[in-house]
């Protein structure tokens, strides 16, 4: 179970952070996660965090950069499901999430996808 | 991480299976899901297996087992991304997941649940 699974929903992929990141998953999923955007032309991406209780700058690299890559090809990506916790720490670290909107959960990320996307763009 | 995140999509919950189960982790998703079943009120519990290579009789007795506590609240389980060599191990296993429904993805899962959940009943 080495890689994270990503489920597709409509034009939104979904991923659940679930297990601590490490280099190699981070690749692997960065990796999986551009690949599907390219091939199921996916216009949004929610990384989903409930799961994730601590946070440190890798993990807010690892999340600016997949954001960064979606835009790329096309997809917004919305963090849900922060912790206050780790919303706390991620002020103290001084890590914006520069790029990365926020949803409170999944709902409201995929609504706000549907807002901020517009077809007839 | 201990936790097994459980998503809300509106009256569905999503669960995605990352981590081998243990019986702690597992004891704590089946009490997760049954206390978000009844807070939530939904009618839908979808269980992703995208992520498992390997399945044995425990894990073929923890799906039956949500998707009875499920029925019993009320909710439908479905389970979705089987692999075809889970699917082979399992019938060989004479493991026939009795009342769980299965689905090749999240979105023919949700499909499933909306065919079968009547809101008139």
């Amino acid at each position: 179970m080495e890689r994270i699974p990503i489920l597709k929903l409509g034009d939104v992929l979904i991923v659940t952070i679930q297990v601590d990141l490490e280099d190699q998953s981070v690749l692997a999923l960065q990796e999986d996660l551009s690949d599907m955007v390219v091939s199921t032309g996916a216009h949004g991406v929610i990384i989903d965090i409930t799961a994730v209780d601590i946070v440190d700058s890798f993990i807010g690299r690892v999340l600016a950069t997949i954001a960064g890559v979606a835009r790329m090809l096309d997809a917004q990506t919305v963090v849900v499901g922060m912790r206050p916790a780790v919303a706390i720490t991620l002020v103290e670290l001084g890590l914006s999430l520069g790029g990365v909107r926020t949803a409170l959960n999944l709902e409201k990320g995929i609504a706000l996808l549907d807002h901020v996307w517009d077809p007839a763009r």
